[in-house]
C-alpha cells in the first residue's frame, strides 16, 4: 500500500515534468515561428497545446484519486494539492504559447519590423524559469524555487524596456503600429508565462516551508533576492 | 462531527463569496478611477487587493485543513479542491484590478482620449460573470456556470472591437499612442478577468457533473451556447 502510493506520487511527478517539457517546447516553437516568420511552426504549437491540455485533465484526475483513496497527511497532502495547482499554471502557460503563435501567424504576413533580439532572450529566461520551478517542485527544493521567484523581476524589467522601445517605433512611424502592438502583446504573454512560473515557485516554497511568501512579497524579496527587487 | 464539517463548508463558501464581492468592488473602483481620472480611487483598489490576498491565504489554509482532518470523499472532496482553485482565480482577478488601477493613475495625468463607454460596459459584464460564477459554485448550479462560460465570447468580441477602434486612433494621430496603448491594456485586463471567471465556471461544471468541459470546448459551446460562439 505504502509502496503503491510512492509509485503514484512518482507518476504524478513524471506527468508534471512531461507537461513542463511540452510547455518549454511550445514556447520555443512559437518564438521561432515569430523570428523566422514561419506559419508552419505555429501549427506545431497548437499540437503541443492539445497534448498539454490532455495532461492537465489527467493530472487533475490523478490528484483527486490520490486524495480520495490514499487520504494523505501533512507533507504528501500539500505535495498533491500543489501538484493540482501547478497543473493549472502549466495549462495556462500552454494557452499563452498559443497566443504567441497566433501573433506569429499575423506577423508572418507583414514585413519584419526589426530583427528580434530581446524577445527571444526574454523567452529563454521564461523557459528556464519553467524548467527550474518544476525541478524545484519534484526535488522539494525551496532555494531553487526562491531563485525562480527572484528572476521574475528581470523579466518584468526586460518587458518594460521592450515596451518602451516599441512605443518609440510607433511614434516615429505610424506604419509600424500594427506590428509594434503585436510584439508588445508577445512581450506581455512571455511576462505572464514567467508570472505563472513564479506562482509555481511560490507554491513550492509553501509546500516545503509550510509558510506562504505570496503577497507582501516585496519586502521579503529585497532581502532574499540580494536587494535586486 | 458531521455538523461541524457542514459548518466548515459553509464558512468556506462565505469566505469565497466575500472574496468575490471584494473583486467586484475592486473592478468597480478601478474603472471609476479610469473614467473620472481620479487617482484617489486607485488607492482604494490597492486596499481591496490587500484584503483579497489575505482571504486567499485564509481559504487555502482552510481547504488544506478540511482535506487533512475531515478526509472528505467524492462530492465534498471535489467541492474543496474546486474551492482552492477558485481562490487562486479570484486572487489573480484582484491583481488584474490593480493593473487597471495602475493604468488609471498613468492616464489621470493626461487629457482624456475620449469619453469611455465600451470599457465600462465590458467591466460590468466581467463583474456579472464573477458574481454568477461564484453563485454557481455555492449553489452547485452547472447551468448558471455554463451560462458564464458562454458569455466569455461576448467579452472577447467587445475587447476585439475596442482594440480595433484604438488602433485607428493611433494611426490617425500618433499623439494618442500612449493613451490608446494604455486603454488597450485595460481591455486586455478585463478580458483576462472574464477568463478567470470562465475558469471558475468550468471548475463548477466539473465539480457538479464530474466531467470536464475544459479544452475542446468550442465544439460543445456552439451547441450549449445557442450557436453564439
Amino acid at each position: 500500500m505504502e509502496r503503491l502510493f510512492d509509485e503514484e506520487l512518482t507518476k504524478l511527478k513524471e506527468r508534471l515534468l512531461r507537461m513542463g517539457g511540452l510547455v518549454e517546447e511550445a514556447i520555443e516553437r512559437a518564438i521561432q515561428a515569430l523570428k523566422e516568420q514561419r506559419e508552419d511552426l505555429a501549427g506545431e504549437v497548437f499540437r503541443y497545446e492539445a497534448e498539454i491540455n490532455a495532461l492537465d485533465v489527467e493530472i487533475d484526475e490523478m490528484c483527486l484519486r490520490l486524495l480520495a483513496l490514499r487520504q494523505p497527511m501533512a507533507g504528501d497532502l500539500r505535495f498533491i494539492t500543489s501538484g493540482m495547482k501547478i497543473g493549472v499554471d502549466l495549462e495556462r502557460m500552454g494557452d499563452l504559447a498559443v497566443n504567441i503563435a497566433e501573433q506569429a501567424v499575423e506577423l508572418a504576413k507583414l514585413p519584419l519590423l526589426k530583427p528580434l533580439i530581446d524577445i527571444p532572450r526574454m523567452a529563454q529566461m521564461a523557459q528556464a524559469m519553467v524548467r527550474d520551478s518544476l525541478n524545484a517542485f519534484v526535488n522539494r527544493d525551496a532555494g531553487l524555487a526562491q531563485d525562480v521567484c527572484c528572476r521574475d523581476d528581470e523579466i518584468d524589467s526586460l518587458n518594460h524596456q521592450i515596451f518602451r522601445e516599441l512605443l518609440t517605433y510607433m511614434m516615429e512611424d505610424p506604419a509600424t503600429i500594427k506590428r509594434a502592438v503585436a510584439l508588445m502583446l508577445v512581450g506581455r504573454h512571455l511576462e505572464r508565462i514567467a508570472d505563472h512560473a513564479t506562482n509555481v515557485g511560490e507554491d513550492v516554497i509553501y509546500m516545503v516551508r509550510g509558510k506562504t511568501i505570496k503577497h507582501n512579497i516585496d519586502g521579503q524579496r529585497s532581502s532574499v533576492c540580494g536587494g535586486k527587487k
